[in-house]
């Protein structure tokens, strides 16, 4: 943040990372399109490009990362297993990464975590071990796992490989709409943001970076107000991805360099965000994914005839659950 | 169908009239992405390519043969306003067409069409005039309102213009994808069908084109068996936008002689498609534009091995009619 450079601060990762996983991810992600809407522009009085990575691979942009993660691991390694631990979407992504890799994979997963995300892990061949997100420390459990049975931990944001691989999201969108003033970008761990942002910055020095939390978790924005990591109580939010108590180690160190603000939505704001994205743009976006559109949409942030990119991060809803977070508000 | 060439078997339109429309378009028409799904290639055993009109302008294809038809109006009628009758996204197509081209629309439409689409109409500054489509004839009315106001009347499919402007949903997908062995569209009116089928085979001779209606408006079907048109009781099915009698004389003079055939899917079917495409594509797809992927899916036509475009026609369904239908059968 100072000219004062300390250790704590000195890049993570670089924007030649980011390249090197983009060469890794060629013909194995895929190349997610950007979407426009006339009626969000007018409504922001922003050009706003939506970089749509509800449309990846397992739906969510975690594909990314875990796959650059898991080809990056040495053959003795890669041959024994990954594991991983997760609330959702990072789970499918390191299932599927390690099925087509051809290894095997264990993961640990919250109890309350979306039934279609359990199921759709277990599909991809993964093996699936519960835990109590609430009373549970999912990090040591998780390294115990991969301990035992010889495992290489896949950590759903704090690995420099896992981060790189985010970052191939805001490539792409730089590399197909040209220069941005802003990207807006969903924060839970933090992996997604210090990805993007390295590249963004890395391409265009001066780049606005913009994080959105859901307002009962906004750990981010405390930590980077605070200048230091903090923790507060896990938060309940229907945007269970970005349901996080602390920023991670790695992430934080590169974001707290990176990124401008970060600003916060009510889970009503992410709601019409959802309605939004369903009734205008045809786009189904689960809640942490939405938070973008949140944020512009309820005037969080203002950014007024600038051009801007949101990264929409996923889209793994299930219509039982899209109904039951919807047909509530329906008819008013 | 035979050799014996008679008058009302002549071309309606031609891939010259496609290629017309399609520079017309350039910079009004959305060029709508094709998306691919690899669950879906391997549930059918197909290559399957969507060409996603529910990205189109007014959240359906529709708006190509508006827009081609009202820009090619002589200078004094466009000053003077178009009319329409529509069961919904035509409706919207000629409302946004005129207000882009700068004149009035009045809109006569189905007294229970979905209050959003209602909405929609009035929103681009067209007037709604309501009827029963039960117990009116919304063409003699909708010719009547066009009489009486100096209004040149725009139809949902029985006109050259408004055919070759649907025609180039066929034109960008064969451009973009190469060539396929079928290509498979819903068929209400026969508009789309019969400027796709127009432009597929003009380019590509032999392709298979395929229809889709509902089990219960299957007057194209039967029309088709029987060589002439055949009217049915107005159906009533959750496809709204497929819900026709009888096919029109012009679209039924190309269709006779360019579709191989068509096929029926139920209702259920079509609620099945909806949620595939929500879930596993994060798509939302209104009933009718789901029919093609409700036809692969259960069966009802079989394509395995091959290379299939399909015909996404829209994604007009809001939040409460989506919960409305799938809602009930949440939790089975």
């Amino acid at each position: 943040m100072t000219g004062e450079s300390v250790r704590q601060d000195a890049p993570v990762i670089g924007l030649e990372d980011v390249r090197a996983a983009a060469v890794r991810l060629t013909g194995h992600a895929t190349r997610t399109p950007v979407l426009t809407s006339r009626t969000l522009n007018a409504r922001t009085g922003a050009q706003v490009f939506l970089k749509c990575e509800n449309f990846q691979r397992v739906g969510a942009f975690k594909f990314r990362g875990a796959y650059n993660a898991v080809s990056a691991l040495p053959p003795e390694q890669l041959a024994r297993g990954v594991a991983a631990y997760s609330s959702g979407n990072h789970a499918q992504a390191v299932a599927l990464a390690a099925r087509e890799l051809g290894t095997r994979a264990v993961i640990l997963m919250p109890e309350d975590a979306p039934a279609s995300k359990v199921a759709a892990v277990k599909a991809y061949g993964a093996e699936v071990v519960s835990y109590d997100r609430y009373t549970e420390d999912r990090v040591m459990l998780g390294e115990a796992l991969a301990r035992d049975g010889g495992l290489a931990l896949v950590p759903p944001y704090e690995h420099a490989d896992v981060m790189a691989g985010q970052g191939t999201v805001g490539l792409e969108l730089l590399e197909e709409v040209g220069p941005l003033d802003a990207i807006v970008v969903p924060v839970g761990g933090g992996g997604l943001m210090a990805g993007v942002a390295t590249a963004a910055t890395g391409l265009q020095p001066g780049i606005t970076m913009i994080g959105v939390e859901p307002e009962l978790g906004d750990d981010q924005r405390r930590s980077l107000l605070e200048g230091d990591r903090v923790r507060i109580p896990i938060p309940r939010t229907i945007a269970d991805g970005l349901a996080i108590d602390i920023p991670g180690e790695l992430t934080f160190c590169v974001n707290r360099r990176l990124v401008s603000e970060i600003v916060l939505v009510s889970d009503a704001q992410i709601l019409d965000a959802m309605r939004f994205l369903f009734d205008r743009m045809k786009l189904v976006v689960e809640p942490s994914g939405a938070v973008p559109v949140a944020a512009l949409l309820s005037g969080r942030v203002e950014l007024s005839g600038k051009r801007v990119g949101l990264v929409i991060s996923g889209g793994n809803i299930d219509v039982q659950r899209f109904v039951a977070l919807l047909g509530a508000s329906v008819g008013e």
